[in-house]
């Protein structure tokens, strides 16, 4: 088995599943930065000021600045001598909290369980208004795509997104050093998407993707290559390349971070036994 | 024919009827202030960018600072010589108005039209969230109410507000002023309500009130008597005796702005035609 970077909870602390939910528009992404304006700084020093001492919080992965989460999972380490219930955790955290996170639930598992390596799936929502007028409050909410949509060509192109695929042409490069080893290991941007739906609704469309994991921007790629052909400005066939001739050009038709949602993230229903699988090691989106 | 204070559009210009829609978090509500934030301050700097003089808007009622609209309709006048057509200004406006106020339609209407004066009904909602935890997307837009709720106490009060009354005990003075003139005009506070719904959704409550006019805070004064009954609180008689004993104690159970949305207004189909009727004088909430 092997040993997560996280490593397992030590016999004095007490490991917490977290769901976190968020509206992205307030905040810098997932990920720590200096600024300290990210979810993960605010999850942190909301731990600290409650556990008294500092409590890293690993995420399940990433999230990109103005990406939402409905269920971000994370997990942290936290004193065993606190007697807070889980509750009582998500309780606490939320009164510390800015009112743009909340923790939904809080649930104590196995001291090696691991938010990020033991996540089986996970699931996106893409929301596209299509009103002529922006609604103020969809505004950082939803993508405003207007004009006409040839969603035939929509559904068929989402239709060659099911199983198991190279998304390396519907996935961007994060930075010079992945660029660097991208080609090397081609493992990392194989992934299995299980389910697509295309959804339309009154005002607008929405779009479903649950799959093994997912590459940098790729939901967005992906959605903003399925509008380009739905406008009439990219082929069938060009989209259908994007999967089948993964050597060829990248896609650059990226969807804005505003109609992102990360959903849920499953895990074994026995989530505290530690499995470790490279198909879920990326954490981006 | 009574004419309005507004009066008709002059013969040199030309009277056009707006649908506004407005997350009301951002401001501090419809009527003008010195501050400049409010919505109806916006909509008139956003009328002199592009018609090069001051317009005067006049919407069909004031809305609390917080509270949110998905149809405010207001009127003003724009010289003749402008030569956009209503598409024209539903996207001009737009183009100079912050995001969290939306032009969703303009028309051109007969010279005599008034927002206010020719109202024939209105229709609010009102949005409870019933989850443990607040979403981070309804923070300023739904009213967190937790707990055990009596929903047959609730609609059973409910039942009892379609109907003409006097709604002196569900609705607040407005400062002094109208404080010295609340029993001066009896008329001014009997309203008729056409229609109470209350919805029970997934995750919280829809309560939607269509009447010929509503008094200040009315419709939070109804909603947070509602909510005192159904948390077991204050009694179905005491909310019965609200409508049927006008002279006595006012309600102060007053829902918070944030769950508040003006969605539409109701005029006759010949809109043009100037008919002021003392029921729809009002212009609060």
């Amino acid at each position: 088995m092997e040993q997560s970077p996280a490593g397992a909870a030590s016999p004095s602390t007490r490991r917490l599943k977290l769901t976190i939910a968020y509206d992205g528009a307030s905040w810098l992404g997932w990920q720590t930065l200096p600024s300290g304006l990210t979810v993960q700084d605010q999850m942190e020093a909301a731990f600290e000021k409650i556990a008294g001492s500092p409590v890293r919080v690993h995420g399940s992965g990433r999230t990109d600045a103005g990406v939402h989460a409905v269920g971000q999972v994370a997990h942290g380490d936290v004193p065993h001598e606190s007697k807070l219930t889980c509750p009582d955790w998500t309780r606490a955290l939320n009164a510390v909290l800015p009112c743009s996170i909340r923790v939904m639930r809080t649930e104590s598992v196995h001291a090696g369980f691991h938010a990020r390596y033991d996540a089986k799936a996970k699931l996106y929502r893409y929301r596209i208004w299509r009103g002529d007028v922006m609604s103020p409050f969809e505004a950082g909410r939803a993508w405003h795509v207007f004009g006409p949509l040839d969603m035939d060509a929509m559904r068929r192109c989402a239709s060659l997104l099911p199983g198991r695929h190279d998304f390396s042409r519907l996935s961007a490069n994060r930075g010079s050093t992945s660029d660097e080893n991208r080609r090397a290991s081609p493992e990392n941007v194989i992934r299995t998407l299980y389910r697509t739906e295309v959804l339309e609704g009154e005002d607008g469309l929405t779009l479903e993707f649950e799959g093994d994991g997912f590459l940098y921007r790729m939901v967005r790629l992906i959605v903003g290559s399925l509008v380009h052909v739905a406008r009439g400005r990219g082929s069938e066939a060009w989209f259908a390349s994007l999967l089948a001739a993964p050597e060829g050009v990248k896609s650059h038709r990226m969807a804005p971070a505003d109609g992102l949602y990360l959903v849920g993230v499953k895990y074994q229903d026995n989530a505290g036994q530690h499995v470790h699988q490279g198909g879920t090691t990326d954490a981006e989106v």
